[in-house]
């Protein structure tokens, strides 16, 4: 399935109105399948399924490797991923709803959930080093990479790059999570080793980003766009190198010591 | 709560590194309890919780009309609002893992997904014609009264516009989907004809924000940035006019007609 659908649309403009063809990023919904069982639906752009399946189950927390995946199969004109666990592998499909519903009975804060999320990923201990010109280059190979952002101007990027500022991968989807799922889910199939690399995103950073940057053990994210205050907050906390505003030829650090 | 926070970052330039003040956009979860039981945390920017809450009851479904509530409290010292039922409602929870979980046997598709949808919220008849000029200068309007973005640049911002071009309510949120909320919940409370009036969001457009406004009945959404496939075949099926990078002096219609 392509990654964008082309249509007719009228164009206003200081001089009238033309008829023109345009192109939006497709969006459909992709149904993920644990033996057997429906356990989410995550509208997404469509291609790079098994990437998208495999980061979002290690970065839900759902696995804690994908080698307890005994097979997978990938039905694109279903929009649907089916997944099959070892004998013996028990998930705790309630890790699924930790957002949607609480049973907390004393107050909720950003604080509450941190440590909830932090129990389930340990804080890293060691800070990835990257050099300021490596940082600032890498906004420019993401947009370069960008294939449908350009014809499109509908999906959100995200990249991860080794400390020597390569591009080691790259996803766009039309939504944030999904684009930061099939970028870590890439990395997982390959059997790479996180701690020598940094994510970048094309826009801003909810503490949602930095959770499943965790899960993978990536010691730095950076953002083109601005952190939310949990972003912070949870890069304080999970030992993580927030950048944001990376804009050559500046950026901000907000955790961490980046040179 | 603020809806945004000071700290402390780092600021690498070309002339070096300096310790500088930053703002960044508030984001702290909401719980949200129907008669006592907890239905929902939604990650948002503190500030209008019960236009969140009611505006979410009522786009996602939940309820058909605020009317159905007895009585709200919002506790922002907890982050959790609490809504009470009127004897006899009954609300159908269901809805809200809707997304999340599908029991569909044959394969999933964009197009069962907005079908379902539409059996919830059925298809607008009466188009809104709303001047060029008008919706040209929306965009100025809802930039010059964002208050939080000028400061963090991290949140999304919706605006609900009369057909004459007055901005009737903002809202800000690092989320896109609460700012539309917050801004519906908001006509909800005063008994806003939304047939009369049209939805800018500062960002793209997903289907499910043209889902919340047609749970609304907003005939018209704007958006400064582009739709998604899904939310173009949605409009199509709804009634609803959908335009698309309204950046003066041009927008792009992708469905109904506009002037």
């Amino acid at each position: 399935m392509a990654s964008d659908h082309s249509l007719s649309i009228q164009r206003h403009g200081p001089t009238g109105v033309s008829l023109e063809t345009d192109r939006v990023a497709a969006e459909e919904p992709l149904e993920i399948r644990l033996d057997g069982h429906p356990v989410a639906v995550l509208m997404r752009t469509p291609g790079a399924d098994l990437e998208l399946l495999s980061g979002f189950l290690i970065t839900e927390g759902i696995l804690t490797s994908i080698g307890q995946l005994r097979k997978t199969e990938v039905r694109p004109e279903e929009n649907r991923v089916l997944a099959f666990l070892h004998e013996g592998v028990h998930v705790d499909l309630g890790k699924l709803t930790r957002h949607l519903f609480s049973s907390s009975s004393c107050g909720l804060c950003g604080k509450a959930t941190l440590e909830a999320i932090l129990c389930d990923f340990p804080p890293l201990t060691q800070p990835l080093i990257v050099a300021d010109s490596v940082l600032l280059a890498a906004p420019a190979q993401l947009r370069a990479s960008q294939s449908t952002f350009e014809s499109t101007g509908g999906l959100h990027a995200a990249g991860l790059f080794s400390v020597t500022g390569e591009l080691l991968v790259l996803h766009e989807d039309i939504g944030r999570h999904n684009a930061v799922d099939k970028v870590i889910g890439h990395g997982l199939l390959q059997q790479l080793d996180f701690s020598q690399t940094f994510l970048l995103v094309s826009g801003r950073v909810s503490f949602e980003i930095m959770q499943k940057a965790l899960a993978a053990r990536i010691p730095l994210i950076a953002a083109i766009s601005a952190p939310s205050s949990l972003a912070v907050d949870f890069a304080q906390k999970s030992g993580q190198t927030l950048i944001g505003f990376l804009r050559p030829p500046s950026y901000n650090c907000y955790t961490g010591i980046s040179y």
